[in-house]
């Protein structure tokens, strides 16, 4: 089944508690592509400048990433730089510049417009719908959002949230929209907004699964070996729709392990800054991991 | 098997952002005992004030606990006042008043000197190290601790931690014991320091359990009705300990089996303030939202 990603591809400069690094590949699209290709043939759209290195695009290419609505301009890579604090409860942006992304006008290439699973990473939302207006048939359509466009977006946003099937948002997120503290309480609001199913992301406590009449959940994985969780978010959702794809179902069963599968691959992202703990992982090692998930939560 | 706690029976004033009760029925071996009696007959030792109502002893006395080791002494019964952040991410003490807890001299009962198990609730360790001297034979013991000990008592608490099968600590005072950020790395020093196993507690982010040379996790369950976390763990303390001393056994599955239970019956707990949400529950409710728990977890 085809997949599609609409986001971003960026360069970031990360500061953990363990190291900096700078420049590195990152964005939503390329975590969201390069951990979605474990399980399928991905179509990424967005945009980078003409300061962006053939090495990433040839990354890219090298794991059945198709790249023909990676559009190239003119221009700076969108470009982000953040710190986090020691404990990692709050990350601060240092810089955000924009670039060839503040024009971002995403085209879905002829061949990407009738996808059977439709990924939109968290981008302005009226870019989200205008998207959704340009496919056709009734694919499968995930959305991820943030408090920006919560606060300054929220007809739109809620215009959005509306004509997703899932909605992936963390806690303070759908705090933020639904104005609930409670959160099994908050994510039942949002699914009463549209949504089907809702994806309350944690992080390092894990991610929530809201189905039509039940919850099912997956903690995050522990690891002796986190470094930094930038992109843990966009892996999750490439492993969770991937996998989805892959199987080219939407049932509870394949939900769960699609959650399952999330976990395991953001398990990886966070080992290493940026990308480079995929560049060395192979599926094996994803079904080996999957399996200790499996054991770690199963009576 | 016979199970015996040492701990405080206290009254607490607490206030959360859903309201605030005083004085109400507290401390670490009220909830345990309470919520332990669910599987099991529990041996009580604590000492309450000569202010302390015969409705409490009443309630103890219909669930099975033995008071034998229930000291009362001229005075005042422990005082805690507390008030939960909104968000519930921190806690403050307000008042501590000891009383009759200032000089608490736990002895046990002849007829507790042999337990199969034990659980030292979070009192000086130098009285935890007393119990410990005072029993027979060699019952699995489990022990909790807090920051407070830590700071003030760290060569009597690593000689209680040497001396125990099973540690209970939370995040916060894991790193501040071990000097080490990740977690996981932390729980294996606390494992090479004595304990065969250690439950780290997450409090709304569920427990973590280290075994020989596995992880286990529990999720804390999802709760529309959730009210006041005072007493959470030591309930789950009780429901693991009282399942435990109902099984008769420590192999890996019970422990696991375990470590369910006390989510399920903390999940109770912190419905309502106090004890009073278990005053309500049968042992029906405790399997049925055992089975959520297992379908909230398991693919």
């Amino acid at each position: 089944m085809s997949l599609v990603v609409v986001g971003s591809v960026a360069f970031d400069d990360v500061e953990t508690r363990y190291g900096r690094r700078n420049p590195v590949l990152g964005g939503s699209a390329a975590y969201f592509s390069v951990v979605a290709s474990n399980f399928t043939a991905v179509n990424m759209v967005a945009v980078v400048g003409d300061d962006f290195p053939d090495e990433h695009v040839d990354f890219f290419k090298s794991r059945s990433i198709d790249i023909r609505g990676l559009e190239r301009k003119p221009g700076k890579t969108f470009f982000w730089s953040g710190k986090y604090a020691d404990d990692f409860s709050t990350r601060t942006t240092l810089a955000t510049h924009l670039n060839v992304f503040a024009d971002f006008d995403p085209v879905l290439p002829e061949s990407y417009r009738s996808p059977d699973f439709l990924f939109l990473a968290n981008i302005h939302p009226a870019l989200q719908l205008k998207v959704l207006n340009m496919v056709e048939g009734k694919p499968f359509v995930a959305g991820d959002t943030m408090n920006l466009w919560i606060d300054a977006e929220p007809v739109l946003l809620k215009e959005l949230i509306s004509r997703v099937d899932l909605l992936t948002i963390n806690d303070e997120e759908v705090r933020l929209l639904t104005g609930e503290f409670n959160l099994i309480k908050a994510g039942r609001m949002i699914q009463e907004m549209g949504p089907k199913y809702l994806i309350l992301k944690k992080g390092e406590h894990g991610a929530l699964l809201f189905l039509e009449d039940s919850l099912f959940f997956t903690p995050a994985i522990p690891l002796e070996g986190f470094v930094d969780p930038t992109g843990a978010g966009d892996s999750f959702a490439g492993g969770f729709m991937g996998h989805l794809a892959r199987k080219g179902t939407v049932d509870a069963q394949t939900l769960k392990e699609a959650m399952f599968y999330g976990a395991v691959v953001a398990s990886f992202t966070v080992e290493d800054y940026s990308l480079e703990r995929h560049r060395t992982v192979d599926y094996a090692q994803i079904e080996e991991r999957f399996q200790q998930l499996v054991d770690f939560t199963t009576l």
